[in-house]
């Protein structure tokens, strides 16, 4: 168990008056623990109470190690809740989002005084501030992320295919010795990069193309993403036009970064500059999203988030204009907020780049 | 929607007295009603009625096709459970086992009168019993399985490793357009087959292995899974005894099939096939378990579930022994449950079979 993350929960249940809580999610339990567990339909729950009597659920099928936290070990012909029930305390029990109704409805038959209510917030937002080990994971996951971009610019060809493309990362992630990628990688050529989350086909790149590459790998359990948007030989005035307003908007939002500032005022920032230039219409989607673990994780960076930034939050600042038909661009990072401003993590130029010339 | 689907799942509703069942399972949905979706952590719902009524529960950020269905689409900033309550009728909800608590509690909240109860088994038993398109689906899928694995077996050479082979399963199966594999490929030599669920690694073959391949695919949406136990040149007579054991085991439990019959006769057979030869304690899981559009459906051929068989159930028999540190074997076969019998979807000898020679 990791001490300082499961301080870090147990005052967040303070501040909500919560002296029990259950988590299901596996990474949430991962998080906490340590241990790793894909428990499939059966029950893997870590249960934290105020009181310090903390129980992990486990199964006899799963390969657990050792642990100083006291383990109900069930088998598969146990009533879960019968013995879950028994460690509750009467009054209120925060459950996570993810707590499917296979549990969660004979809990509350078996648990009758007590009262679930929704208390992921308590893990979500301690997981929204990275500590010192996670920043290093993050920063290593976008250093391979900036690298296999690189890479990938340098590999388009005459002839070459989006997926050819999509492919030729998903290499580029192995020799990394990168265990998934964070989504499927997105190539876009062209008019598909109107389409924010087009997927990547045999569309063939041609002359005067935008190229959307929008990717992340996840290394060591940590996520990645980043886009760049280059072009094909040439650029049309018009195209280039855009991509500095949307370069401008990814560096004003950036810019305004720091510990406290409302995250509303970033896409707004961002948002506000977009649409001083007459293209408001065309950045359909919000500024950007929390990751880490999960390549979209709880919080977002939007006009409807008043929440203010944190130190140590990590997300994307993910501007863009889309042209339907004819023309896509998205410029993306990822920060992390510090007292005064902010990390960027990705450092590859977003200077204007025409490739194959 | 899929008019004869509807109608036994509203007859297993009536004999459970429930008048409305709100399913969330995005395969379930896609059963009932051919439409697919990925919702992700957003609420994709069907609502059941037994007066017809009707509802599926989108988002505008879906795309999905025309449908007969009363459709309510709401937008993330939308109350989820203030929009499902008014749909709900006084008394009794059947739930599905899958439906989150981020969902269920506000549920419960927003419609004080409804009694939430698990309903699951009302698709779940519907799902069981494959319909004639699913069964012609099902054997395309074992079809493709059964050439798979005899060009695995052919494939295996001085030097292969297990992940090689694993890897070159993968090929196959794309090369016959499958969509996805059914769950990881499990390729294991020698000792390393102790372990059921091995993971392919770097181990090399070499001579006295057994080889266990257990494999499938996910062809237009069905799923198979198959594992057969092959040698490498030469084979020990103590194993080729073990694998006799196995394959009568296996031959002897599905001569057993047939509607009617208590699942857990079937694992009996076989389990007590193994124990008469002195190696009951070696065959450490169940029989077999249902499968369909997942691998793992509900229902298992355990000791423990005293349910008939249903005609066109379809389900794995895959009895296995596994000596630690020596040697492992599983023979497994899928089948579909007829009134007399069953049709056996693998057509793969079962004739013990040394490679490399």
């Amino acid at each position: 168990m990791i001490q300082s993350r499961f301080d870090r929960v147990l005052a967040e249940m303070a501040q909500t008056d919560l002296s029990q809580l259950l988590i299901s999610d596996p990474l949430g339990i991962f998080y906490l623990t340590g241990i790793e567990n894909h428990p499939f339909e059966r029950f893997w729950a870590l249960l934290i109470r105020s009181d310090g009597k903390h129980v992990l659920f486990s199964n006899k099928l799963f390969h657990i190690p050792e642990t100083p936290l006291q383990v109900v070990t069930l088998s598969d012909t146990d009533d879960v809740a019968a013995n879950v029930a028994p460690h509750l305390l009467d009054g209120t029990l925060g459950v996570d989002k993810v707590l499917q109704a296979r549990f969660l409805l004979p809990l509350m038959t078996a648990a009758p005084a007590v009262k679930m209510v929704l208390g992921s917030d308590c893990v979500d937002n301690v997981r929204a501030c990275k500590d010192e080990t996670e920043r290093a994971l993050m920063r290593r996951a976008s250093e391979i992320n900036d690298i296999c971009i690189e890479k990938a610019a340098a590999y388009i060809h005459d002839g070459a295919t989006e997926q050819e493309c999509a492919d030729y990362i998903l290499k580029c992630y192995e020799e990394f010795g990168c265990e998934d990628v964070a989504f499927t990688p997105i190539v876009s050529f062209g008019a598909n990069a109107a389409d924010p989350h087009h997927t990547p086909d045999g569309t063939v790149v041609k002359e005067g193309d935008c190229i959307v590459i929008d990717i992340g790998c996840v290394k060591d359990r940590y996520c990645s993403d980043m886009t760049r948007t280059y072009f094909w030989k040439k650029a049309d005035p018009r195209h280039v036009e855009l991509y500095n307003i949307v370069r401008e908007a990814n560096e004003k939002a950036t810019a305004l970064v720091k510990a406290g500032i409302p995250l509303c005022e970033l896409d707004a920032a961002a948002r506000d500059h977009i649409a001083a230039a007459g293209y408001g219409e065309y950045f359909t989607h919000r500024l950007g999203h929390f990751i880490g673990m999960e390549d979209h994780e709880k919080g977002d960076v939007s006009i409807a988030n008043h929440t203010p930034a944190k130190e140590h939050n990590v997300f994307s600042i993910e501007p863009g204009i889309y042209l339907p038909g004819d023309f896509g661009c998205r410029i993306e990072d990822l920060v992390i907020v510090t007292p005064d401003g902010c990390e960027v993590l990705n450092h590859v130029s977003k200077e204007l780049k025409i490739l194959g010339i």
